[in-house]
């Protein structure tokens, strides 16, 4: 199981962030190391959507010790170590290197995110199992706290959500037989209308290439026949109209 | 090059945090439809961190039409259509999926952000060019404007960092040699305490795949050796001091 801790944060609005974006990304345990009080008609819960209703009620207040004991603990920095020389900060994972690795085992993990200004003391990150830095830029890498377990928490989400709002759409490019006669259909057109002879493979080819790529849905295509058929009435009434 | 257009939004505080994330990632140009006041002194310039040197002040008030105009637009919803049978949002890319598709293109790119209740109409998601929705948990997927846009801005930042702040560890290993002679002398030292002989080997094959696997950096080893180097010395001594 995956949980959250925050060490110290002073703005109960940023307890709300995190509190909401664990409930968009599926974690549901908050942990609170000296949070700042937390009232129901405060920043923390106004910040935290739907959050409000469970985690932010259900966070529990901690002492580091007891998350040290008991997680293997992922501590989050903006400023890592440089190299070997110093391991406060070094190693460190980024959070998509941290997912892929901890897909691969089974255990009590917990996010432990630090104070507004400072985030986690040295003495802190000592007692800490793993680093975890989020790749910025190096002009201006310091996150706002919510915004950095936002990323984390998206980051860990194959990990946590049971399944995502999104459809599956595997299956949702058209099938090839109509992609196919859209082809031929607009080729045919173009002999309707006169398109110029010695063009009109190459531009049969640039036709194919360009939906090609674009992996037509079924009723992109289906829309597509709909507009061949209306020119193909439209030039046979021409012609007959002559 | 790629801005970052925000639609309707109501609170300032939002347009602050996505501020600081794209100054965060490494994006400078932020433009707002129908913005609401932004003072110095409120919150947008409280959440910008240091994007209220630049960022902030620098943001051009615009129409959507000028941006629909302009840019390739690319509109984020949490809620997508199911399938291919409505095309307002549909078909949509992740936002992993996002920064693949752009990668390979060459163009001005807006990345579109809707209020904070409704998000984009459907009329404006019409007129947009290609939708991206972040996946999240199908409880509840949907994310607050600043958070969604610093999940974005986080995908695409290969896409507009100069470098991050980590610095490249690719070659942080410590030296083969150094590993392998921490095996040769762990083995010594197990002689040299009279280690039970029959478990000697198994024992070290677990050690081998312990420290392979952690990759240890030359500051580990070393540090290792420095603990071997000490045992040594106390056995010596126990044996010579008997």
């Amino acid at each position: 199981m995956i949980s959250v801790v925050v060490v110290g944060a002073e703005t109960p609005g940023n307890i709300g962030t995190i509190a909401r974006a664990m409930k968009n990304f599926g974690v549901s345990d908050l942990k609170l190391v000296d949070p700042p009080e937390l009232h129901r008609d405060g920043e923390a819960y106004g910040f935290a959507g739907q959050a409000r209703e469970d985690i932010l009620p259900n966070a529990e207040e901690v002492s580091f010790e007891e998350i040290v004991e008991n997680y293997h603990t992922i501590g989050f920095t903006a400023t890592t170590n440089e190299d070997a020389r110093r391991h406060v900060r070094f190693p460190f994972r980024t959070p998509e290197e941290l997912a892929d690795d901890l897909a691969e085992i089974e255990t009590d993990v917990a996010l432990v995110f630090g104070r507004e200004r400072v985030g986690l003391t040295n003495e802190e990150l000592a007692r800490i199992d793993q680093i975890c830095a989020i790749p910025a830029s190096a002009e201006y890498p310091v996150l706002n706290l919510g915004q950095a377990a936002t990323i984390a928490l998206y980051e860990l989400r194959e990990l946590t959500m049971d399944e995502s709002q999104l459809p599956d759409v595997e299956r949702e490019r058209a099938i090839e037989p109509e992609i196919e006669r859209f082809y031929e259909r607009f080729d045919a057109m173009l002999g309707a209308v006169s398109y110029p002879e010695e063009k009109r493979a190459k531009t049969m080819r640039l036709v194919r290439r360009l939906v090609g790529r674009a992996h037509p849905t079924g009723r992109e295509i289906t829309t597509l026949h709909g507009v061949l058929r209306v020119i193909e009435r439209a030039t046979q009434e021409r012609y007959s109209g002559r």
